[in-house]
């Protein structure tokens, strides 16, 4: 039996029967679902006050479920980062259970990985994946397909199409990453994981070019993408160009970046704040290999 | 005869006809104001590409003018933080030069003093408060008095109305900071200043409360503001609420924060993304005292 705990480690769920359609959804998906007590909890942005959702990730820690999936991302996290007993967390890992979920998650991945060395999972949420209304489309095949594989243990590998020039990579290194304004908020504190040799991936929203580029260049000037092996960029969206752009497009970015770095730097994880994202295990040791355009991480 | 150089570090001028104004305006006020050749250069969103501003910052070093002020901010320094010659800088500040500019050139004052412990000035830039049209009001005058007796070194103070509960504080520190993005944009790097018993002041603009305190929570976890004497903040301007705040505001940041925190936390300091903005001191050993809800900065 594969039981699943919806929590909300961050924002408040504003319409509670997208959460119940989810996990509808995932029931008959063929989990065991479970909504925490707290879940639809309020207050201000936050799914309840600080006490109350530390709590909820210590009961599901507890509890040691096969999954423990966020409802959604939003803001929350980094005011519990301090108090969270990551212990706990990780014990639940040994126990088998998989913690997912992207975007403010980002900093659960990252401060397990930084304290415990835990492997959790990048993938959906119940309200943004699973809850999604019909007539928005509902839930994305390749979402629901590649996160169902991922639980159960049977994917391995994702796959992707990437840019010209990498024909015949192959390296292997620690996968981590997320959230790239997440991941940055976490430099200079014990929570940012000490990541050698690994093959980073990132992605944002919502963030101009200029803004996603400042980022990128403190963590080359921080000396974390120099220690890579690879870095993967996923989907960079919904930001808006400003008239003094002139040009100055994610494209610049990209080169910019890549003028500055040894590390190959690919683009194509279908990974981000967009309908089809990959689940992919963060902390886990994996392989990544480029047959023409077609590039693979495999665990 | 204090000589005035404007030059370019970070974003495109869109109208060279404001520089121009501002060029006017500082000479009737006795400065002999030179444009610097590379001001008005375009690439794509920057004012000329990196080599062209590096070459800019480090003329101007050499020039070595009474005063050395941005154009403007926007986004360039971060590129060219790593190239800077800091003790060119730093030579000209002995010779007598004030470095001005606010926003972007936060990371300038602030890696001058990470690399030297120059003192630089966080005040106006040209085109933002010299080259604003009559339309709009024209240039603020607390701005311009403020700048223009710190340049000559008559200003010794600069007094704010604060929130209650102060009265009678008195410290003194090592007076650092400027916009807070920026800010953290350099921790984990070699071009943030490591200061204890400072007190260190911020602003932003366009920034959600929920950023503002995910960027301070980050600063918390970093051990740097429990290293501080005290935090002065000044306007956290331009931000849009969102329907999900539920009562989420900047007081509550505030709240938050003087909740984590013993150092005082004082607000209303005249200083951010707004049009009356105070010239400062940034790496200058300065007082800071309260009487009633009026504090001064002194130096």
């Amino acid at each position: 039996m594969t039981t699943l705990q919806l929590f909300s480690p961050s924002g408040v769920i504003p319409q509670p029967a997208q959460v119940r359609l989810a996990a509808q959804r995932l029931k008959s998906l063929g989990f065991e679902v479970h909504i925490d007590e707290a879940a639809l909890k309020r207050c201000q942005r936050f799914a309840g006050d600080d006490d109350i959702r530390l709590a909820a990730i210590h009961r599901v820690a507890h509890a040691a479920p096969s999954v423990a999936m966020a409802t959604r991302g939003g803001y929350g996290l980094t005011r519990l980062l301090d108090r969270i007993e990551w212990k706990r967390l990780s014990r639940s890992v040994e126990q088998g259970t998989r913690w997912v979920g992207y975007s403010d998650f980002t900093a659960l991945h990252l401060g397990l990985l930084a304290h415990s060395g835990a492997t959790s999972w990048a993938g959906p949420t119940a309200m943004e994946d699973f809850g999604r209304p019909v007539e928005r489309g509902g839930p994305d095949d390749v979402t629901v397909s590649c996160f169902t594989e991922a639980m159960s243990g049977t994917l391995e590998a994702v796959g992707f199409r990437t840019d010209t020039g990498f024909d015949g990579l192959g390296l292997r290194g620690t996968l981590w990453g997320g959230n790239l304004t997440m991941l940055n908020s976490l430099l200079g504190t014990p929570h940012f994981p000490k990541v050698r040799q690994g093959i980073l991936f990132l992605e944002d929203v919502n963030e101009h070019p200029y803004r996603v580029e400042r980022q990128l260049l403190q963590l080359l000037q921080a000396g974390v993408l120099q220690q890579q092996r690879a870095i993967l960029l996923g989907h960079f969206s919904d930001w808006r160009p400003s008239p003094l752009d002139r040009g100055f497009t994610m494209k610049t970015v990209w080169s910019h970046l890549r003028s500055q770095l040894r590390v190959p730097v690919l683009t194509g994880l279908p990974f981000g704040h967009v309908p089809t994202r990959v689940t992919l295990p963060v902390g886990a040791r994996v392989s990544l290999f480029v047959q023409g355009r077609e590039a693979f991480v495999q665990w």
